[in-house]
């Protein structure tokens, strides 16, 4: 513990009381699996009971996916000087094909963990690495062709249902549960995620589970078009800015506010450090570019990377336990040229590394020409390959262009590879695309990768709004969403501009859990609107805690509402600031009902027996009913 | 003078600089039309040179579709107590068929002008109003169908075209007027919009040109699905909270950010009195909902409402010069039932008016049974309808459903009716929808309604994130502005919590102009991606002031490059804050092309012809390229 300054100690071993907080009105749950180590978190979000109406109506609570980790949790004791508990260490020793290591196993890990000038950054309680024991294959991937129902594949079964099959049972949800038929182009969305579901969409390679074996602290979880629209933030230094204690606290709000996956895109000092810190602390998968860092390793000289290099890169960061890499390994020499008359050139920073080592050594690139070796380290450690969209349009003008195209159609053909390694794929996707051209990308996608899930940056469906590009790419998110994409990785106000804050990050990760929430509600995934549903009936019968609870980000619906009313009062009044205390839509319909039910009959009942004598007893009763607001 | 108060004065008379300054290196222009006084507003944007390669290459200004009105032209002279110039009085004068009237001649009107209490309120340089001729009809529909082509209509045209035809003769602009073919679901958008397309799509009820005879001093614009997608902004006081002069000053901020009309929702005190200052100093289309101040006029029961009391508040509007009514005429008694069975009943303000009027009298509302009276008031003054959705759903649960589209089927007979008046009309739309529902919206419009302009409400595509629906709608409104709507209503971050304040005006309204445009660029509107590809270039040529003057909030981009990297040098920097000096994409292929460049062949010929003998030599430059930054 002396090792690390105390400034640093203090601000990252102690997380602020509101990163941690638990959601208000909200009980963190546990879904027990069929084995005690099989715990799911799971959010509850408690009502009030509806008063409008004589006796109070019980509102049943809502349950939600959590993403926010242990962090929630009153219970839990949060030392980020520890870690989080390794839930999972005991599957993966189950299973007995892999052995511990005794120590780092690349040149670069060794040399970090032997630097005493490093002391004061790193993390101390660092595990000697996992590795899969020889001719052994630990990917879920090769589980699930085994017909091998893992613990995270049921875990992941449980957690994707959120208890919906319980509450479909009991009779207070009937109403909420009320869906609208999707359209979801194609996918095969079940009624119900069993664990035999998950082992086989993982088996065919439409979903991967990424699951590090060296990070066993991660809560699994699985991107697949057959599952819920996921959502990935990204957070990283750089050499411009940035420290490690604000970065581990960004990935603590990134779960918080919702964020599924986590890449850390750092490229400046201490990335090694950083991502342990990182690693070691968070509960959602984490992902990296294994070439930035590389990059750093021959002072930004793209033309002097080597396979050799990029080879210890990827074991010493699969051995600190990252759960994807995105390799950029579909940038081919010939399609380099083809990016000659873009707007925007390349704009992917991998994508124009890895063009300039092809052009500069006239060769086709380490990453394409070691494939095979790349999946064997790979299915060492599973690591699920996010294969790199390098050629990725950076503006509207460059959308759905040879180039990219060209790069899907190899990374298709590197997807196959992979599956023949039981490698885990996902395949990643633009970037800047006219609303008209987003679902060209999905279809093709889904054909010249055979499925593998699609993960999305965006689309920007326009690029003239700097600033607000979570909104522009928000659109494209949400409706590349619903045609197909597994997960949408977020896009802050600062995209173009500079790096963003924790401000910054909470409006991308709670625009994205719209574009992600809206695609699972076109899509009809099961109990999707089941939040909206009881959201909307809160707002009608002006339980504005219960709205405020139900809410993507609770606090700042809060806040806006008390830029207006501040007073507590206002919280239970039944009309509100736009319209005032004599005039309000949702308070004439309930004076509607209740004047239907009144009369013991329906409103619809009232209208065609006897509305037309009792017009005048109405008209008598209907004036008063305002006079006591 | 001395009427009005002085703090008022100060406050009102005096705009503050930030929302009259001219945008960042742009210039107002005025397109020249026909005769003199057609003198059509276009905002340029200035560019800086690219001085990345060798001798300067010219970028040429950016014409875009300008909204600010006068108030960000530095030869304007802004008096908010005498209010803008009547740019139409004299096209409007020279077709006599009008006649200025002694004063108001609705019962409401003259007793405000009467009343020495309000004296203090008062906008000073109120005109006698005008009327059409007896006999005579004096909309723009009905000139248009009698051939005429108005001076409003050519006005439309230079407006709409944004000098493309010139620039489509200017080499410097070939590059940069590249463009996707669009996907318009039907529409028929013309290469040019000619002052003869204006008038047929008006006549054919396909667009309408609101622009009340005593709203001289509107900028005229147009609706409809063959022209540029067009927003709307609110704003309204209520009885709780808001006062005039932070009206005037909202309606200025609008016209800045880019609103194209505008709806005064007042429902509180001397909204009269409010809505003279915003008539007479805005430039852009003035709409109301006449039933919110009617319903002040009975105290809030909306039984006591009458024919005779709302056609006196039609007219006093229309002689101050709205120039178009929300009308809920589609809200039929046997419509109300089928909402009883609602997650959220009737949400819409004037729905739930009508709704609880004809329950209470068990009769068809006066809207719909005196609905060609009320033509006949709109003809007089040229005031447009829009036809209101007050069955429109509030909830996704209760999207599409019978109340909502048997609403919309009346709108469509109502359309015909308002048609044989040569009356102008469009038709609102929802409101919450699930993105996989938001086209049939648009379809059954279409068909049911003949084609008249759709104006729609967001839609929000989930109801789970107050404080958020500038975003969930701002999706929904992409998606149905591309398939066909003509005009987004907009929606604030404090939708369903509280008033807008101004920030809350900026960022709805710039996301509505993310979504018109996404939906401008998706139909394939001529010239639609001019803005899109200047921006990209300047991006990827850092040129960072043209990158910002550009955008559709330049002040905002700014300030947000400016939290990361605040010195001036940054903003001629060739890198960025999110990669650092050694590490830019952007600057990596700009190297690639120079590199091939310098050559005296293409990237692409290089690559073909000698770049593997060059391989060596590359290397050895290429690794200089960084020590320079």
């Amino acid at each position: 513990m002396s090792a690390i300054p105390e400034d640093f100690v203090r601000k990252t071993a102690r997380l602020s009381e509101e990163v941690t907080r638990p959601f208000p009105s909200s009980t963190k749950l546990y879904i027990q699996g069929s084995r005690p180590d099989i715990r799911v978190p799971l959010r509850q979000i408690e009502q009030t009971p509806t008063l409008t109406s004589g006796t109070p109506e019980e509102n049943p609570p809502i349950p939600v996916y959590d993403t926010s980790g242990p962090y929630t949790d009153p219970a839990a004791k949060i030392d980020l000087l520890k870690g989080l508990p390794a839930l999972r260490e005991a599957w993966i020793l189950e299973r007995d094909d892999t052995e511990q290591l005794d120590g780092p196993s690349s040149e670069f890990g060794r040399a970090r963990q032997a630097d005493p000038e490093l002391a004061h950054l790193r993390f101390e309680h660092i595990h000697r690495p996992r590795r899969a024991k020889p001719g052994r294959n630990v990917t879920q991937m090769h589980y699930a062709r085994q017909g091998i129902i893992t613990p995270e594949m049921e875990y992941i079964a449980l957690r994707e249902n959120c208890r919906l099959q319980e509450l479909r049972e009991d009779p207070r949800y009937s109403k909420l549960l009320r869906q609208h038929p999707g359209e979801s182009w194609g996918a095969s969305i079940p009624e119900e995620v069993t664990p035999e579901f998950v082992r086989s969409e993982v088996a065919a390679g439409r979903a991967i589970i990424p699951a590090n074996i060296n990070h066993p602290e991660l809560e699994p979880m699985i991107i697949g078009r057959n599952f819920r629209v996921k959502i990935n933030t990204n957070i990283g230094n750089s050499a411009v800015t940035s420290s490690i204690e604000e970065e581990v606290e960004k990935m603590v709000w990134s779960a918080r506010w919702g964020g599924d996956t986590l890449m850390d895109l750092s490229t400046g000092k201490n990335i090694h450090e950083t991502r342990e810190w990182i690693l070691r602390n968070a509960p959602m998968p984490i992902g990296t570019v294994p070439i930035y860092q590389a990059l750093e390793k021959v002072d930004g000289k793209a033309e002097e990377l080597t396979w050799e290099m990029f080879r210890d890169t990827l074991i010493e960061q699969a051995e600190q336990g990252v759960d994807y890499f995105t390799i950029h390994a579909g940038v081919r020499l010939a399609y380099v040229p083809l990016t000659a008359d873009r707007v925007t050139g390349i704009v992917s920073r991998g994508g124009s590394i890895m063009a300039k080592w092809c052009l500069a050594h006239h060769r086709e690139s380490f990453l394409y020409t070691h494939f095979d070796e790349i999946c064997e380290i790979m299915q060492a450690y599973d690591v699920s390959f996010s294969l790199g969209d390098g050629l990725r349009p950076g503006c509207i003008a460059d959308a759905n262009d040879r180039a990219q195209f060209a790069e899907l159609e190899t990374l298709g053909e590197l997807t196959k590879k992979a599956w023949e390694h039981d490698c885990q794929v996902m395949i990643e996707g633009p970037g800047h695309v006219p609303l008209h051209k987003v679902k060209e990308n999905v279809d093709k996608e889904l054909e010249d990768c055979f499925e593998a899930p699609f993960y999305t940056l965006g689309p920007l469906v326009t690029d003239i709004a700097p600033a607000y590009d979570h909104i522009t790419s928000g659109i494209g998110a949400a409706n590349i969403g619903w045609y197909g994409t597994a997960m949408l990785c977020y896009v802050t106000p600062k995209e173009h501009l500079g790096l963003p804050n924790k401000q910054d990050v909470r409006d991308g990760i709670i625009t994205y859990k719209i574009a992600a929430h809206g695609a699972d509600l076109a899509k009809g995934f099961p109990g999707a609107q089941l939040q909206d549903n009881a959201l909307s009936k809160a707002r009608f019968e002006f339980r504005w805690e219960d709205q405020f609870n139900l809410s993507l980000d609770p606090e700042r619906a809060r806040e806006y509402h008390d830029q207006t009313m501040p007073k507590e009062a206002h919280k239970v009044a039944h009309f509100c600031s736009m319209c005032g205390p004599n005039f309000c839509s949702m308070k004439i319909t309930q004076d509607v009902r209740d004047y239907a039910a009144k009369q013991g009959i329906s409103e619809d009942e009232a209208l065609e027996k006897g509305l037309e004598e009792k017009a005048m007893e109405f008209r008598k009763q209907g004036a008063e009913i305002y006079k006591k607001a």
